[in-house]
This record gives structure tokens, C-alpha cells and sequence, in this order.
């Protein structure tokens, strides 16, 4: 793999903010530079003491980069690109962390000059909070990072940005992009798209209804609030971007819903066991996945 | 409130075993008795080492108790009223654990003597586990336990009932039996049932998705896992006895949900980033009340 002189964070939110704690602690580059367009979010930075250089030109940020690391909303991405392409260094590594890859592959590669490699990448990790504070170090260890490499991605590029990641602690897989917004639709997008509509149908309701409802959250609701308290422009562009998967896996789901609101209606008690039995088994499956 | 000299809990799953480890801890009562039908459990109640009578036989399991709890599914609770209800204690106080109100209320009032006293009870405490090996004395502590007395209540048995919650480490709340069973609808229900559903969902995958999405489990499927492990027969009894609540709370979820479904069909980024900003505030109000 390349040496790392200079390593731009474009964007400093949970992932990126993160990830420059992994590159100051476990010094992976000689310098650690970072963009960002809000002064706000600027001063955060400044704070944590991690990154050399603050930078609030995009353009400036970027020249002599060996690595740079988009950690920004999907939906920004293109511009960004197209702002930055013509000032890349030759043999530079561009990587970023958005959740849904199909899509931004497309829209990146076609702005980028020959001589700069794109590596797409997801590390799945995250908490509900966001910003630069909420990062930590830790927030790797032992998870799954996806890569989703082409038949043209540089082989070079993509052991550099394996290494960074298993670097962070995660293990590293491959797949095909498309694939992966596919499985992500059903193990993040689909379950966040529930937490957000349900616990949105909460705040329609009449206020006492919905102050007693806040008081004795207990139970399942309390972990759909976290879910959606997540960062909203990210899951916005999420969601937009990744709409025929999401689409195709929310018709399964609603129609699955249906059935089970018929199966109440019609008090079918053996078919609500029935289900109920099912579901069990993949929460085995997935502790015994751990366990692995 | 009256002195216990013996509480028999019937059925001796993660709630029951968790409250009679309190009694045993406190000494709440001079002698603790438990009921359970099936052998198995009747032997792993004995390994607990905290029962000091075990019975198979569910009318002798209550002669001269002063307390019985109720520790079974909804729809179990109709049938051993009638095989309790001329073997009760003239005074004895019985009180139920169930997540739902309005239904056993009637069900159980109709059939007991006058001279027996009855406290509907829901404590809002759980784990994904179940069974007597489950349980631990301090699940209850600093969680909310509902009453739903009527006018007709036992003021005294009420006071006995919650004192025992409150030594449980509980916060006790008197509440009507319908709107608890709202309520419980949307903190709880409907949290289970969608969590359920997406989970059965998956479960119909063709295999290699059904793997990747197992492996890649960490965002918000996995959470919904663990609620999707929750007991089977327990909660079908709930949707089968709290169902007009729930159809109700479930259509106004579905039109919600197929008002995002437009929203991503249409790329409408306003609504969506909209509704994530909004979801957000209930998570504030959560915090906050538990910070309380």
C-alpha cells in the first residue's frame, strides 16, 4: 500500500471525526486535515485537537492529498466532486462512508480525472448521536465495513483503504454495490423508515395522549425513538438514493403488515403464533453469528 | 394493608420469577407458593431455590393464600379463574401482570366471589428472555407499574398491591383499563407487532440475502430482532385481546408509512427531511423525562 502524507476529511460528523481518531492514535498519516463549510463546526474540530489543518475551502483542502475521506451526506457528494476534481493530486485515493453505494459510484466516477481512484466504502457503525464531539475511536471495533470495488477499481487503492479500516478495528468484506443496497434496504434503511414513520404517527396524536405515551416508553418504542433520532439530511439522501431497493423491500414489508392486521382483525391467533415462533429463530441466528 | 402469610404466583415466567425473587429478598411474604402446569418449569422453579411450595395442581396451589399473582398469558387467565374462583380465601387479593387491561378486567370480575378482592396490574419491565430462569430481582427497579382499578376496587387491596410494586423498586401510576390499553398500543404493541413483522419479512428471503443480512445485522434490524424474540404465545394473546386498540393505532401507522412510501416514490426530500427533524424532538422528550 501507499504511504499517507496527507489525509483530508471532508465533512466531519460521527464517522469521519471517528476515523481521525484512528488516524491521530494510531498515527496512519503525517498529517490529518479536515473541511469543513460550517465555522460552527469548524471550532468543534479545533476543540478535539486531532486534525493539523482546518480548512474552509474545499479546493485548498484537497491539493496534495494522498487520501480523502467523504464523510458528508450522499446527496452532496457530486458537487463536492465536481468542485474538488481538477485539483487532486495524480495517484490520489478517494474514499467516502456513505450507507448506499450504487448510486454515488455512478455520479463520483464519471467526475473524476484517470489518474485519481475511488474506493467506495461503508463502515457499519454508528450511535444516534452526530457531529464532531460524538465521535470516538472505539466506534469500529469488531464491525463490518463493506467495500464495493468495480472490475476497474485500483487493486492498490483498495488494499490501502482494507488496511485503514481493519486499522479502525472492523472486519473488511466485499461486495457488489448494487448487492449491498439491496441488504442494507433490509438491515438499516427499511428498519429506520419504520422507526421514523411510527414514532412519527406519535407526534400527531393529541398532546395527553402523547405525554403519557412519552412517560411509559418503556418498551419498544423507546428503542424506535433512538433509531430515529438519527441525523435526518443523512437519512434523507439515504433514502433518495436508494429508492428502488427501498421501494421493493417497504412493498414486502407492507403487504407482510397487512396480513398480520388481518390476522388481528380476524382474532387468527394460530397464525399470529405461528409468525411469532418464526421470528425467534433469526435472533438465534444472529447471536450464534456473533458468537462466531 | 393486609399481612401476606401466603402468595402463590401462577405461572412462573420472567415476571413472576423476578417478583417472587423480591418477596424472597424482602421477605414480603411468610410463605411463597407457585403453580405451574408443565414439569419442566416446576423443576427449574425448584433449582431457583426461592419457592417454598411447588404444586401441580392449581386449586390446591391457591387454598389460603392471601395473595395470588397471575403470571400467565392473557388468554390463559379466564380458564384457571374458574377452576380458582370456590377455592379462594374469603379476602385473598389476586392481581395479574398482563400488558393488557380492559379484557381481563371483565373476563376475571365476572367470574370471582364478592367476598375476593382483584387489582388489574401491569408492571412495564422486560427482557427479550422468558421462563423462571430468566427472571432477577432487580428488573423492576426504577420502571413504571400501572394499576387499573374501577370504582369497585378494594381500596385496601389496591394499597397492598402497589406497596409490593413500590418494594419492587416500581413507580406506581393508577390509570384508567382502555386508556392503558391505548397507550400500551403505541409504547408497546405496535412497536412488537411491526418489529415481528419485518423480521417475518426476512425470515421469507431467498437464503444467500437471508445470510448477508443476518451477518450484516448491526443497525437497526438487530434491535428489531431482539424485540421480534419476545415470547409467542404472550404476545398473540395480546393482539387477540387488545385488538380493537391496536387495528386502530396500526391504520393510522399504515397510512403514515404509505405516505413516506409517496414521498421516496416521488423524491420528495422536503417531507422526508420534514418528518426526521420533527421525530427527533419525542427522543429529546424522552431523555428528559427519564433525566426527571
Amino acid at each position: 500500500m501507499n504511504n499517507i502524507n496527507k489525509v483530508t476529511f471532508i465533512g466531519f460528523g460521527l464517522i469521519n471525526s471517528s476515523l481521525a481518531q484512528v488516524f491521530k492514535s494510531k498515527s496512519l498519516a503525517k498529517q490529518i486535515c479536515a473541511f469543513s463549510r460550517r465555522e460552527e463546526t469548524r471550532d468543534k474540530i479545533t476543540k478535539l485537537n486531532i486534525v493539523d489543518i482546518i480548512y474552509d475551502d474545499v479546493v485548498n483542502s484537497v491539493k496534495n492529498a494522498d487520501l480523502i475521506v467523504l464523510g458528508i451526506p450522499v446527496g452532496a457528494m457530486e458537487n463536492i466532486i465536481s468542485e474538488i476534481a481538477s485539483s487532486l493530486k495524480s495517484g490520489a485515493i478517494i474514499t467516502d462512508v456513505g450507507s448506499i453505494k450504487k448510486n454515488i459510484m455512478k455520479s463520483i466516477l464519471s467526475k473524476l480525472p484517470n489518474d485519481v481512484y475511488f474506493v467506495p466504502g461503508h463502515p457499519i457503525a454508528g450511535t444516534e448521536n452526530s457531529g464532531p464531539e460524538a465521535g470516538f475511536a472505539e466506534l469500529f471495533k469488531g464491525r463490518w465495513c463493506i467495500l464495493t470495488p468495480d472490475k476497474n477499481t485500483s487493486k492498490i487503492a483498495l488494499e490501502t483503504v482494507k488496511f485503514i479500516w481493519q486499522e479502525a478495528g472492523m472486519q473488511v468484506a466485499i461486495m457488489d454495490a448494487e448487492y449491498h443496497d439491496r441488504v442494507l434496504a433490509i438491515t438499516s434503511h427499511i428498519p429506520h423508515l419504520v422507526a421514523f414513520s411510527i414514532v412519527g404517527t406519535v407526534t400527531e396524536l393529541e398532546d395527553q395522549l402523547k405525554t403519557e405515551v412519552i412517560k411509559y416508553s418503556a418498551g419498544g418504542f423507546r428503542d424506535f425513538t433512538r433509531i430515529a433520532a438519527s441525523d435526518p439530511i443523512m437519512w434523507r439522501d439515504v433514502f433518495l438514493n436508494n429508492s428502488d431497493a427501498v421501494l421493493e423491500m417497504l412493498g414486502r414489508f407492507i403487504e407482510d403488515l397487512t396480513a398480520l392486521q388481518k390476522s388481528i382483525r380476524w382474532q387468527d391467533g394460530e397464525s399470529l403464533e405461528k409468525l411469532f415462533t418464526k421470528t425467534r429463530e433469526i435472533r438465534k441466528s444472529i447471536i450464534s453469528e456473533e458468537q462466531d
